[in-house]
């Protein structure tokens, strides 16, 4: 079967461009322990890389809570994945709980982004960190997260970004937050 | 790998309890055309039915639009599949184009609510209609549609359905479909 054009899969294993600098469950479980993680596209992800301990699946998808204005300043703000200079990157794996689920979506949103200011804080990480969110929760098999967000941005950034997360993980949205695996790469 | 708990499967071919009525292609390719209907639950996906012709994946999921009132009004009347007495069913299956997907969530729920009316149109309906949304955009493989819709009601109810299908058909929301087909079924 053909594969939808937006997976991406997240091998962890012996192999792969980028080397596992340091990985920490935050929540919940922790994942097995790598030195490398290789990223799959579409096309490739039937090859199972050599001593691959574990794959992660997620699909990039439409945006589920930003709205017209903050969709243009973050078109008009966010750089590509794959620049020279992002040497290093985040895997940051996420399941939320049932209970966020079961909110309905204006719910979701306000905690989201006017109570929690998730857009807001990322944005002040612009240009320095490009992003890419894949959601994984409505995939055909059981996956173990929710969502995986891969990020990437230039060794300068490096504590910026430790700030970051840490203002995320202070808001009322993380407190739905039940498993967290986060991992930092380095690119070879 | 397990199947997600949500996943469900439309086989379309020699097997199944719903024998297949009628079928339209409303717009875009239509489906082959088959005589019967099984539908499998996550536990069944890998038992590809004898005289299967084509198999349709999609997942439950959340609901991406509803506000808190609406998705209590909504749980309040809305009946459960499997009634006795419904009897008669629809399978409609909808894939929107890119320029829906490439909207923000602040306009695809304008669009959807304040001015197609989709839920409200829908809520007419309850508790005639039992119904089930699974999302197929975001799976792994590459789907024909994004969305299956899945109801059931008595047959004193059809042409009232069928007045529901052409009111949204009508609707703004509606310019955003560029493949539909419409399948109605009838309990063995």
């Amino acid at each position: 079967m053909l594969s939808n054009q937006r997976l991406f899969v997240f091998a962890g294993g012996e192999s792969g461009g980028w080397r596992v600098a340091r990985m920490a469950a935050i929540a919940g479980t922790p994942l097995e322990a790598v030195p490398r993680i290789e990223i799959l596209g579409a096309g490739q992800v039937s090859n199972r890389p050599v001593g691959c301990r574990w794959m992660l699946h997620g699909v990039a998808s439409n945006e589920r809570y930003v709205t017209r204005p903050e969709k243009v300043d973050l078109s008009a703000r966010q750089p590509a994945l794959g620049r020279p200079d992002a040497e290093r990157a985040a895997l940051i794996a996420i399941r939320k709980s049932e209970r966020w689920w079961a909110l309905a979506q204006d719910e979701r949103r306000e905690i989201f982004e006017e109570r929690s200011r998730h857009v807001r804080i990322g944005m002040k990480h612009l240009p320095a960190v490009a992003r890419r969110l894949h959601h994984c929760r409505d995939l055909a098999t059981a996956e173990p997260f929710d969502f995986l967000t891969w990020f990437e941005y230039p060794a300068a950034h490096a504590a910026a970004f430790d700030d970051l997360v840490a203002e995320l993980r202070a808001t009322e949205e993380w407190r739905y937050v039940e498993r967290e695996v986060d991992l930092r790469l380095q690119r070879e």
